[in-house]
């Protein structure tokens, strides 16, 4: 396949359907910016996905998100001039233009914010994340498990403010930095992280989640439109596992320091009637303990989808009585070694567990 | 006086004795600042004073401060490489170099801040700032009562933290997130504000504060040599008022938010025997109430000094038994304005006052 090659609009549908299942939880939804993306389609943009290995080494990439706590961005609406702002600020900062957009998190509404930014800078998205999932910190990504520069970071809200993190100690020293300034403007901050080499990129990135995501999209619209059980679709193409089907039973939830925490209960239908599913969130879903025993936790990726349609169900719009199926799926291989664990295992969310993937 | 003229060591404590009079409780301690000048001049360092009337228009002028709590600062002792550091990345940030050095506030620690950072650039210090005492927060200086721009500003800490404010909405969200920022990484950090050009400091700044404040060491410490009564000193010196002599009874404070708020009470003594004075802060004295009637209120200078020794007692180092003296010191006319207490006045401070001046 040649690169950059042109993303469909089509495709742009599947990837916000599987961005949001890889968010587990988390990211944010999508909706918004699909609703961007289709309008920006509409008025003749297309915007090209380029493979890593299409980077040259010394080009310099621009890591973008959408920050904040995912119940936010119900309210105050996803919009790219923020994104493309905290992109040129960096630009102006740093001295240098980009070559190309990536996401710091393919998942949720982030899946789909560089290609927002890429419409309006006229730029390639690479195909390529930092988590090829979504996580709720600046230090859980591979880039920091890699050790890399955490800094600068730019941050712009749709008021006219705008922070620099110019350097911070430590990689969670600017997610605490950067959390607050984000917290400040409301709880949702559009962020341009520490620009990125295409060589790093190429050896610490999480590489082609974009395709990832657009191709899990598919798997669940193609089963819809065949009346074939998304769910079980998605486990046979990725090699997951359902853990779970029920319904919601009961859920809270709290925005609380720019996250979204809380837990969700679920009685078993089907095959696990009499059975209760408990799941714990920090904008994403970090554990599952089935009849009280932990089944399932970070930083597998526990996706809870609904189980008619197969879409993803995020931690900010779960509620009582939803018909849900709980999947995992594999994570990036990065994030189980011991470095990669540290940063996103059970204990970095302040579970005393010993990490038990689902798929060993 | 030729200008830029050296400032003598004796003059650098008489700064110290009158910046922590003129700072009105806040401002924080001078002692640690006077401790790295004396060292400092010990070294042969000479910081020279430059009038506002020396500066061309296009001059670049830092303006710094030590920003945040002053109990904080107590336990986290002044280093001027901090404000060394905000400087350096001021100019960087924008692309040129500093012609001298200004302190937002002459009040307290402050005072004594440019002269730390002078000493290490090599720059002289502006005879001027823009409170004419020291205010707890970014919107409460003569440059924002002129509608000046705001920002950028950046701010360092001592573990080689720094961001930089870009832009903010208005004077209150540059406060909002320049606070947050100082607040997270311990509730004080080093800050060079938005620069301003000569014409701006000449046209907008209040004017030869640091002479003053040097002119106030001087009364006290001659009063204590010649065994006079340094309060009456400063009151006939500078056309204040003594408001009351007395013993602290009661000191309520919690470092919250970044800023020390609280309250105290005294109990008459002489003259003022059987009478009581009460006191509230934020940071600095904002109201005084005589047996419960507001006496005296922001922006008039509330001074609270050691009624022996003509020493301002800090809202840090209040503590009960205290003999103490409240003076008002005149305010400078900017804050006297309608706009000037729209930033300045009770209201600003949360109190449902009328601003009537002690010296109307």
């Amino acid at each position: 396949m040649a690169f950059p090659r042109p993303v469909s609009a089509d495709d742009i549908e599947a990837l916000a359907v599987g961005a949001w299942i890889l968010g587990t939880g988390g990211g944010g939804s999508p909706y918004c910016g699909l609703l961007n993306m289709r309008r920006l389609y509409r008025e003749g943009i297309v915007v090209s996905l380029l493979d890593p290995d299409e980077l040259a080494d010394d080009d310099a990439v621009a890591v973008v998100s959408t920050m904040g706590a995912p119940l936010v961005g119900q309210e105050r609406l996803a919009d790219p001039a923020p994104l493309e702002h905290a992109v040129r600020m960096m630009e102006t900062y740093v001295g240098r233009r980009f070559a190309a957009v990536m996401s710091v998190e393919i998942g949720g509404g982030n899946g789909l914010a560089p290609f927002l930014a890429a419409a309006r800078l006229g730029l390639p998205v690479v195909d390529a994340d930092a988590m090829g999932r979504a996580f709720p910190e600046a230090q859980m990504t591979s880039f920091a498990i890699h050790d890399l520069t955490m800094y600068p970071l730019t941050l712009a809200d749709v008021r006219d403010n705008a922070v620099i993190v110019a350097r911070a100690a430590s990689w969670t020293w600017m997610e605490r930095l950067s959390r607050k300034a984000c917290v400040e403007v409301g709880s949702v901050a559009a962020t341009c992280k520490a620009p990125r080499t295409g060589r790093e990129v190429k050896d610490c990135a999480i590489l082609r989640t974009v395709s990832k995501a657009i191709r899990l999209g598919h798997t669940v619209r193609r089963a819809h439109r065949g009346h074939e059980d998304p769910v079980r679709a998605v486990v046979a193409a990725e090699g997951g596992r359902l853990l779970f089907r029920g319904k919601i039973q009961d859920v809270a939830r709290r925005t609380t320091e720019g996250f979204l925490r809380g837990r969700a209960t679920l009685d078993g239908l089907d095959e696990d009637r009499g059975r209760t599913f408990a799941l714990a969130f920090q904008n994403e879903f970090a554990v599952g303990w089935l009849d009280g025993a932990p089944r399932v936790m970070t930083p597998d990726l526990i996706c809870v989808m609904d189980t008619l349609s197969g879409e993803a169900i995020g931690t900010e719009t779960l509620r009582y009585g939803q018909r849900v199926s709980v999947v995992a799926l594999p994570a990036p291989p990065v994030l189980l070694t011991p470095k990669g664990l540290e940063h996103v295992g059970p204990r970095a969310f302040g579970y005393d567990l010993d990490f038990v993937s689902v798929f060993t």
